[in-house]
Parts: structure tokens; C-alpha cells; sequence
């Protein structure tokens, strides 16, 4: 009974997800999915980016979360535009809400936009919002087996982000145990461990940036 | 359009839960629903109760993830007995796949039942299982921000279990702050710090296990 529903309202995101993905190519703004458990650390990393990255480009968040706008006020205390969604209590976001927020926006000349999904690991993953890739955030704290137990991220994603390695010497988790258990899933993902705290592996990170956006200008300009 | 349709798939789980209440009432189980993120140590707790707990209590465990059979070959090893629901990639268990489970159990004198959720903060919550008590279960790792973030579970939990304290030396984490937010949301709450790392804390836990297994028995004793 559940299943032809459930198919139906995925059928209208990836409508809406389309409609999406054309309106970011037109103008060549480069969209990343965040989506991680509660607590792995995404809005600490965007933190970071804009902190670090403020100046290079042009870059905003729509922030997804069952309540609150902390999200949101801890971006604009970093420096960066973030618009507020809050699900009340639903599990994801998707296209209609992308779409929704973008009306907070000034998309004119922006470069990367960030979407920063309800923490967790299973809903978010189906509901494509027009991103160019998911980016996959695991904490360390939180078990090296997590890419076999929630393998259908991890094998969407472009990148897994390997966060809190500063904790490394106080949890058991292995670094290569859960790159081998993503690497299974997707041999194309990219592995980027690194820690918001100390900011050890955060020039992977922004490289990795660079090389999207770059990407995304380059093909709206070939549109053009 | 989605509204009505959650509804009445809630409203076939209520059902279905107050059957399995029943049940558990009759036998005079005491049934937990464990709540948590992925990672947060719910496998980790139970590994830890089968342990010290295993020659005072009958326990099982329903293990729900949404692939492998890992956590209940953790169970195993801790010479506990669990069955695993594979839920092929859905974010939470529902009453009936806890009925289904119970196929696999031999329900004869047992004392407690641990239904271990998906890693999930949020969809579990709505799906009521026929338990006594929801264990939300958060570690320190995760932010001490969550419960006003994700407030339906902290508000429908009898406990908030603060799990990894052992880490606290090394996160940026107030338990008074957690504990602030949770009772804000619910005044009735027991908070529970603890770590199943070092073992701190355990015997709280163990305490309150105890309690909820009494209240049962004495209420099923009536029941006679």
C-alpha cells in the first residue's frame, strides 16, 4: 500500500529537481547536497568554508531543520547568507522546499550553494534537489561500519567527508575500514578525512570545491 | 497532498501497536524502543546490559537496520539474544515489522524487549511500536543542541540517555545545557549520563531498567 505513494511523490520531486537543475546551469551556480546524521558536523564545515573561502566566492546556504534557525545564525555569524527552513518535524528537504527558499535569495552572481539537509542518513538521500552532488559527512565518532549499514548515500555521493579526526585517538574507528566499506559501494567516491576543529584536511576540502565550481562555469559558459 | 496519506498509515500503526501492547501486557514484558542518530551507542548500551545484566534478567533485542545483520551478531556475541529486521533502506521501524519480528522470539519468560530503532531522530519517533518507554538516546558528540533541534523525541521519551561522557574532555558539550532544552520540553525526563567506554554511569541506566521491569510485573500481576 505504501510503496505506489511513495513512488508517486518521488516521481513529482525529481520533476521539480529538474526544473531546479536547470535554473542552477543556466546560471552556473555550483549546488552541493550536505547530508549527514545529527551532530557529524555540516554546519561546522560550512562554518569553515565561509570563514576561509569568503572572499574567493560567492556563496550561500538553505539550511534544513525540523525546528530552530541556530543553523542559519551560525552561518551569518560566519559571514554567509543562509536561508532557514524549518521542515516542522519532517525528515528531509526536498525540490518544493529548495524551491521555496531560493525566493530568499539573490541568486545573481552566486557561485556554490550550499544545502545543509535534515540530519539524517536514510530520508534525505532519495529526494533529489537539483544539487550537482551529495556530499556524504560521516563523523568518526560514529562507527567506521555506517557506510554498509547506510549503504544508498554512499553509493549516490560524490564525496565522503570524514569529520572529527582530531577524536581519532579516542574512538575506535577505522579510517581505511570505512574508505574499503564506501569504496565497495562507489568506486568513484572521493575521501576527504579532516577535522573542523584543528582544521587538519580542510585544503582537501576546499580543492575539492574549487574543482566542482570550475566545473559547473565551464559548462554554463560552453551554454552560453 | 501527503498529509492524509501519513495519517492513515499512522493511524494502521496505532492499531497495530495496541495490539502488541496487549501482548506485552499479558506476559508482562517490558518493552524499550531505543531512539537515537547513527553511531550515538545504542548497539554499544545493549552489548553493555546483556553483559552485566544478562543473569539477573530474560532479555532480547529487535535489531532494525536498514542493512546488514551486523548489530545482532554484536548481541550475539555479548551471549544476548536479537533478531535483525532488515527494513531494505526504509528510515524506521513500525509496529508491524515488530510484529513480524516477534516470530523469531521466543516470547516465554522474558522480562525486557529493546526494540533498537533505525539511526534516526526523527522518523522513529510518529511510529509508536507498543512499547512502555521511548530511550532517546544522544551522545556528546552530537551537540548539546539537538533536543531543542529534534524536540518530538525528547519530548515523547521517558529518558535521555547522554551517552560517550568519556569524550566530554575533548567536544565542546554542556550537559546542563542538553538537559536544559530536554526538560524544557519535558519536565518528567530522566537524564542519564553515562559511558559505555569507561562504564560510568552504568548503574543509573541499570537502576532505571529495573524500575520500568517492576512496574511492569507488579501491573501484569494485577492483570491475573
Amino acid at each position: 500500500m505504501e510503496k505506489p505513494v511513495v513512488r508517486s511523490l518521488l516521481e513529482a520531486n525529481d520533476a521539480g529537481a529538474a526544473e531546479l537543475r536547470a535554473l542552477f546551469a543556466e546560471r552556473g551556480i555550483a549546488v552541493l547536497n550536505f547530508i549527514g546524521s545529527p551532530g557529524a558536523g555540516k554546519t561546522a564545515l560550512l562554518e569553515k568554508t565561509f570563514r576561509d573561502l569568503g572572499g574567493e566566492f560567492s556563496m550561500a546556504v538553505i539550511e534544513g531543520d525540523p525546528q530552530t534557525d541556530n543553523d542559519a545564525r551560525r552561518i551569518a555569524a560566519a559571514g554567509g547568507r543562509a536561508v532557514q527552513v524549518n521542515t516542522g518535524g519532517g525528515c528531509h528537504l526536498d525540490a518544493a522546499l529548495v524551491r521555496r527558499a531560493l525566493g530568499g535569495l539573490d541568486l545573481k552572481g552566486l557561485d556554490l550553494l550550499f544545502i545543509e539537509n535534515v540530519g539524517n542518513l536514510v530520508c534525505p538521500v532519495e529526494f533529489d534537489c537539483g544539487e550537482d552532488c551529495k556530499v556524504a559527512l560521516l563523523s568518526v565518532t560514529e562507527g567506521d561500519d555506517k557506510p554498509e549499514k547506510y549503504p544508498l548515500l554512499f553509493n549516490l555521493a560524490s564525496v565522503m567527508v570524514l569529520n572529527k579526526i582530531d577524536l581519532l585517538p579516542h574512538v575506535d574507528f577505522s579510517l581505511e575500514r570505512a574508505e574499503r566499506f564506501a569504496r565497495r559501494l562507489n568506486g568513484e567516491l572521493a575521501v576527504l578525512p579532516l577535522s573542523c576543529r584543528n582544521g587538519e584536511g580542510l585544503d582537501g576540502w576546499y580543492d575539492f570545491l574549487r574543482r566542482v565550481r570550475a566545473k559547473k562555469a565551464e559548462r554554463a559558459a560552453v551554454g552560453r
